[in-house]
């Protein structure tokens, strides 16, 4: 298996799988000075904990972390930074339950790929390292990088836009509101009506034994302008690696996205204008940046999640050592929708990849030796 | 300016500006004994070059290209293939033209990051590195990657599968239908009776001095299960980073989808059976990956490509300079829409990294030495 | 601090810190099926372990390695395989002696780089993330590459070849006898009556208060032709950059290496012959290695190891804090020398770096299908 | 083949062959504004260029070289700067003789390693992309790296400090003398009576058909503190692998190197002491780094150059086709020595990496924020 690392100035390596005995993250790249403790990295995983709601996963991990290198009395010292979760609900029933159904494919999951690539000694138990309990160590990661961007002044948060067809309607809410809003309720909407509406049309779903899926919005103030490398390394491409490579999207917009192809050149561009010294942009269609540089606006993303694939319904499927078709029974251990845990994951990957890119900035521009920056 | 390397095995660098002298793309990674020849990267260059239609720019390069490393007699060496391509269409008149309108911001455009981030000495003419031009480096990079892949039986084609509301039904068409309709029309539009449409409704959008964007599909067949690293490089990463770092691209999805946030799991799930020996799935709602890891199905992909910035319409800008609000003229050399020449780069750069993870596979495979694939 | 990761396909990245509460190495491209335990961990490991006698440091670390991902059932699975040892030996005296002496910087250690780099947070504590307590991850991930080495038949050792001027002759030592007999005696030379004398001479420099260097070889057998990439990337290049990243090493050389600049041509070159349907080499003076690609013989490296620059004699310096010139008292918990103890870290970059090589050749060679190996 | 690309934040791929149609050169992380032409990359090409002496291959390439991207108006955008060398002497005539000779393995030479890693398809003209003239690339890149260290007041020389056993006495001479007067022989050795003893005795060594080898030292100043990544990216670690990288290279090392293993701890500490509200070191056994990090002394690294492979004396071999040994006829147009050419790549090696290593730590301090340098 290689993939382990993301970023290339700040790095994150992580370890650990479903039914492992622990998860690791290790960040490279964080500078010395900063006031970090275990608690600032608890109430970021806390987001994406399991079993805190009727419409979670009921598996019981406490996700307590603990930070084993890099510090110094309450300070990180430019070390890297290793942090450690042990799993606790690996109890002997449920690794029974995965091993007496690991030749199955469960539809929608990556056993059969894993076991292309991994053969027989393939991690059968709760999708291993395929598992979403492999998140929980960008999140301790992406909270390192939440600390240190918040010196910068760069925030980020994630949260529900759409669950289904049922869409938040977020236009009028700051981004404190939208952060603390997306809190208050277990599907992670800021808005807070509609979240009712998510909650209660989830539970519906889940009575049916089905799954549902949606998109959640990425959005970041405060980021400066001038991050992102031209031509293979843009802001918006290291974004949408990022936010790619979590379990369950299956798409990445930024700015208008999508809806950008239903304009015309004349609707979609981004009129500059002078405000306060600085030139800013009267629309923000393009998500906070041109040329895949950030331009100084709020930088805007949105991930395609898919429905949970894992199913209360009995499913056809493949039996991978028999070769032959075979049944797969209904899976009650479950998360009804991972939209709202998704969001402290998105949020993570974009900490990362925006805080990756502003050390590379830095370096870069620091040699440069360039001054006159328009007003920044 | 960094990003200019793309890729871990099969390693693309560019560099090379719109009215610089010269482009130049190296591809490390390429094997020896590949028959390789100047017209085979000029195919695929021709399928990108502007000034061959009414809707496209009106500027005449002849992208002529000449290899000139990594060969000996006809065949690649391994050694890294380098290749150049000289502009011609560089005159005086249009430097000039650059020249006068270089404080102004082009709205839609990157001159304002450029700015910010490489000062006065930024390359003001014709958008420099960030021009499409730049793309003509990666189309002559995927068609090195196209002839490796053709050895491995791995096809890849991208089309326009959307402009604006027109949309393509391409659903009865097979890959070679898809690929050569595509190159019967200026649109690359594989459904012909669709594609007339477009052309039209382009035509009628030029007409008003405006553009138009759309959908450009991509579609990879012949890709063996196993291809994608789990975590941080799953292939839908690779992919996502690799289409969204091309110009215009707002929105890149795998599969199903943002139209997969509309399914329950129980629709979205692909189900797997048996066929010749083999797991094959009876939908491809996945986009062929499970996991992030390419399942033997067909790869598709979709991105959104925004209006061309440039219009022939007056638009209200701000001068960098004076940093005062001013106009600009509006813009005749430009494209009415660019997702028909984008489709050579989305293909080039799916190639590129496709073929990128069939490498970083292979070396660890090899080591890995299992031996049943499961019927592959 | 960035550089806390090395490899590109089979990829270890570490941290903690001499008094941190753990050291981890993750290893990342470790192939699935490798039967590992824990032991196999702690053998390397018990290699380098201090206070084991007279002439190492005092300091008592069990070093007790736990793998906590990667495995399932004894078999490692594909997935990372991550190792945690926690420190035990780090008593509230010994913190208390450096922190008195923090502000001064003992010669020939990083205290002023470190400070220069990492401020006044850095790590004063035991030199922090610069001890070479650090390497113990070095050693635990060298672990794992030896394993999947193993399998494809390649073994490699470190010994002590030099010790201050006196040199041990190994020529008429076996792999293994050089192997074996290192283990023998705590300063890890082969040559058993020549280590008599290396312990001998440095208990005596140990008495002065003083301290000792020499020179490690490392010999690497069963390495087939063709590991290592032209230009940037050669075999040489990588062992030196993996072996010149251990502290104390001051040199490395390859081959004949700095005799080689003594010799003509015509003695340098070594002359191939045919032996056993395979081109051999009658000597061997390249190491290995022709072009920096690995040549089918023993590959061969040697390290100039400084004398440890802890020393038990007071030396003048200045404070960092107050800018002045000081006095540093002489420090008692000190290596005579690290010649010994850096054998295993040597023995395991070495091990990192061609298991790396050889994973990247793989993946080229596959894609390639050169069948024709010259009886290899 | 892999490894083209050097380096992470000042990053440079290459291309080219000895006898194929051109080499090219790209730099990535160029700042903007840098003033730069042709004249700047051929002043260091010069010093490399074949031909000119007696003691130097008679071929005669004029290594013109063209910057084609990355340049507005005579400075430096930001872009990629791309450098292009076209080859001139590759005339039929030595490209049938190196045809002839093909199959046989030149001793000391690549052939054999190139042909079991690239099969029958492998270059076989003038060594391919084995051959020394790829340096040429790698000079072209230094110059740019030379011309931006140069603003930030960082210099670098390469020259012959011995030649078999004539060593040059450099001791008095400052670096600018080091400088002009290698640049006054063909062996470009600083001490300008050694430099005649090493040309007399090189052309009598020439004249018995052999060739000599040599260390090349290298010398860099004003490199600030600060440099260089703990642990796996130590400079000491990103030199060797730079400097090792070179053909013909079989040794490196920092400071003291080798020469440390025969001192005592207290001889080899270098003492630091206050000049002038800055803590400087009394010796610099250290080679200018502690702990891997630049330290603010001069950086001193010596490579050990074997005797050029080719030789004009026949030699017994193995010719790879019929796998039967056979004799290789002496070889007129050679490099006596390259000791001297050398000069000019390994300074060229020695600034790249220089140069990333400054890029890298400039992103990670202007994240870090630490403002007192002691007194830098």
């Amino acid at each position: 298996m290689l993939g382990n690392t993301f970023g290339r100035m700040f790095r994150v390596t992580t370890c650990g799988e479903s039914y492992g005995k622990a998860l690791a993250a290790l960040c490279d790249g964080v500078p010395p000075g900063l006031e970090l403790c275990d608690a600032d990295i608890q109430e970021e995983l806390d987001k994406r904990r399991p079993g805190q709601s009727a419409i979670d996963s009921p598996r019981q991990e406490t996700d307590q972390v603990q930070i084993f290198s890099g510090m110094r009395d309450g300070y990180t010292t430019g070390a890297p930074v290793g942090m450690i979760i042990y799993n606790v609900d690996t109890l002997p029933q449920h690794v029974k339950e995965y091993e007496d159904a690991k030749d199955l494919i469960r539809p929608g999951h990556a056993e059969y790929t894993y076991r292309i690539k991994y053969g027989d000694y393939v991690d059968w138990c709760g999708a291993g390292r395929a598992s979403g309990r492999e998140t929980a160590a960008r999140v301790a990661a992406g909270a390192v990088a939440k600390k240190i961007l918040a010196r910068e002044g760069i925030k980020v948060v994630a949260y529900v836009k759409k669950l289904m067809d049922i869409e938040a309607d977020v236009s009028r809410l700051s981004f404190d509101e939208r952060e603390q809003n997306s809190l208050k309720n277990e599907i992670f909407c800021p808005d807070l009506e509609t979240a009712e509406q998510m909650i209660e049309y989830t539970k519906r779903v889940k009575d049916e034994g089905d799954t549902v899926g949606g998109v959640v919005e990425i959005l970041a103030v405060g980021v400066p302008p001038g991050l992102g490398e031209p031509v293979f390394d843009k802001l918006s491409a290291g974004l949408a690696h990022a936010l790619m490579s979590i379990q369950a999207v299956k798409g990445c917009e930024i700015g208008a996205g999508f809806a950008a192809t239903m304009m015309k050149g004349s609707e979609c561009n981004d009129i500059p204008y002078m405000k306060d010294g600085k030139i800013r942009f009267r629309t923000n269609n393009s998500g906070g940046m041109d040329g895949g540089i950030s331009n100084g606006e709020d930088i805007i993303a949105r991930i395609a999640v898919k429905p949970t694939s894992t199913i209360s319904i009995a499913q056809p499927t493949v039996n991978m050592t028999t070769m032959q078709e075979a049944d797969l029974a209904a899976i009650t251990r479950r998360d009804a929708t991972i939209c709202g845990r998704i969001c402290a994951v998105a949020a993570a990957m974009t900490r990362i990849t925006i805080l990756d890119h502003l050390m590379m900035w830095r370096g870069y521009d620091a040699v440069s030796g360039i001054e006159h920056k328009l007003g920044w």
